[in-house]
């Protein structure tokens, strides 16, 4: 099978056998996958990393140990967990200490013909979405995880900073759930695919930011997004942290403790939140595809997707 | 009456009227007043700071409208709130939009023979606790802030970094509320006056930080302190922020993101959890009185406390 390589920067195809499957695991054959910013993140070297990339996927299921999910079209949650630790016991198996992730730790990833998942880690996709929306599922069970970790009640005003792939999903999943979203971003083209929902948008660099809101998400994936965030996060707010960068972040501290503000790291969330708000056909989702390749042009799929500004690049099996 | 100006960084003593007392407010006159890390940092100009400093003090309460409070001994809350606006609504007066603060912003400090005080931010001290015990008692508000923000459990184990005034505070706040409190430092003898209470020590140096803790302070008061107290902190953990330092904090919020830690800023606290603190007569305080020295010759006590690694320097009128 064809299977996309990533080391020492270079993205490759190799044709590789298929995965065999571990007892409890299922099969599946690629259907589309997303590439990421973590995806970026891993050909610059950042994590040493060296394998089968992707982690956002949408698939079939053409092997398994439960019948149930033979032909299933499905996406699967990142985190294999070891199911025995004290995070997985309390239903925290994405932090559970000896996880492998797909495509990012330890377990090869979807870009390829074929990838395996615990069936445990696997969520049929609702009939209603198509699988070029539900590739959307693992990005947006991140955006969703903020709904886990903060109680924003309904019309609360929440900034979001940031109109890259993450932050366009933040913020429709943020207005959908009630909250009144203000983007701050640098692409007035990007804020627009968003509004109809009713998001408002702000050009960041024109506006001096008042601390006005007691919600605020960054998402900005720069150094500098997090003392921008902060500026605009009223005393004892709650400002999200979604934004994973390189390079050390610095940051005047004390506006954070003068006004008792909440930075709250956010990583992955359950995928399904994610499915339902999927299947209630809302968001906008296919503007937000910059671009679509085969799985063998990967190569140059990694370089679109590494383009300034570039939104969710695909790649199709 | 005797009062201490800082400006440009020096620390001189005048002679100016009483002040005047307002509407509502008392005039107290000082017994004791502590030396606190912003009042050194006022005194490096880090704020612009002119006037009167001092905010941790206890004292008699010479004049008043409501004469309940005549020759009473009193502490007083630092931040004289505008009542308004809705931070005050919420009786969140110490995040005031309007707020001036006692020897901080726009209120002379308590390093003078008189102060005054609004009444309604006066607390009685308790029978049975003495003034040089009482003085202690805004910093252990701060300490005690911590519990109005992170729910702790009995029995928890809390990593505290810093042994200095304010980590030794927050290490017994947090023993006596139940806690077992793993106390991080640099300095073994300091350490060792807080171990009567149970507190366990260790040498931050020589050891490699593990991700051991659900819930974290830093108090270290130096820029390096953040990123050592994450890396003690586990997934889903709560990290405390009580270090103001005055430089950018640099630090890698990756493992903040990955493992989902809540940074929260903390600052000041109520007093009447304080008060109660001291009234039960557990803390052990005397011990962390560096020196004392009559407010004439506060020139001589800043320096003192400037000195590094000195605990609590006190005025005393």
């Amino acid at each position: 099978m064809i299977s996309i390589h990533l080391e020492d920067g270079t993205v490759s195809v190799e044709n590789i056998p298929c995965p065999s499957r571990p007892a409890g695991y299922a099969l599946i054959r690629l259907l589309h996958a997303g590439i990421c910013s973590t995806d970026l993140q891993l050909q610059r070297g950042y994590y040493g990393f060296a394998g089968t990339p992707g982690h956002e996927f949408v698939g079939e299921v053409t092997a398994c140990d439960n019948v149930r999910w033979l032909g299933k079209k499905v996406v699967g949650e990142i985190n294999l967990a070891c199911g025995n630790c004290d995070f997985c016991a309390k239903g925290l198996g994405r932090h559970c200490l000896h996880r492998t992730v797909l495509g990012i730790v330890s377990h090869p990833g979807a870009f390829a013909e074929f990838l395996t998942l615990p069936e445990q880690n696997l969520h049929e996709i609702p009939p209603q979405v198509s699988p070029l929306d539900a590739v959307f599922t693992e990005p947006l069970a991140a955006a969703c995880e903020i709904l886990d970790q903060v109680s924003i009640p309904i019309g609360a005003p929440v900034a979001v900073l940031g109109d890259g792939k993450l932050g366009l999903l933040i913020a429709q999943v943020l207005q959908l759930h009630g909250a009144q979203v203000h983007l701050y971003g640098r692409h007035p083209e990007k804020m627009r695919l968003v509004s109809p929902l009713g998001i408002v948008s702000h050009l960041a660099a024109s506006e001096t930011p008042q601390p006005a809101y007691e919600f605020t998400v960054e998402a900005t994936g720069s150094s500098a997004g997090l003392e921008q965030a902060v500026a605009l996060t009223r005393p004892r707010g709650a400002l999200v942290m979604k934004s994973t960068v390189h390079d050390k972040v610095s940051i005047d501290t004390a506006p954070v403790i003068v006004n008792e503000i909440s930075l709250i790291g956010s990583r992955c969330g359950r995928f399904a939140p994610a499915l339902d708000l999927l299947a209630q056909g809302k968001l906008i989702l296919q503007p937000l595809i910059e671009d679509r390749f085969p799985l063998r042009e990967a190569p140059g799929a990694f370089a679109r997707a590494a383009e300034k500004g570039a939104l969710k690049v695909l790649l199709d099996n």
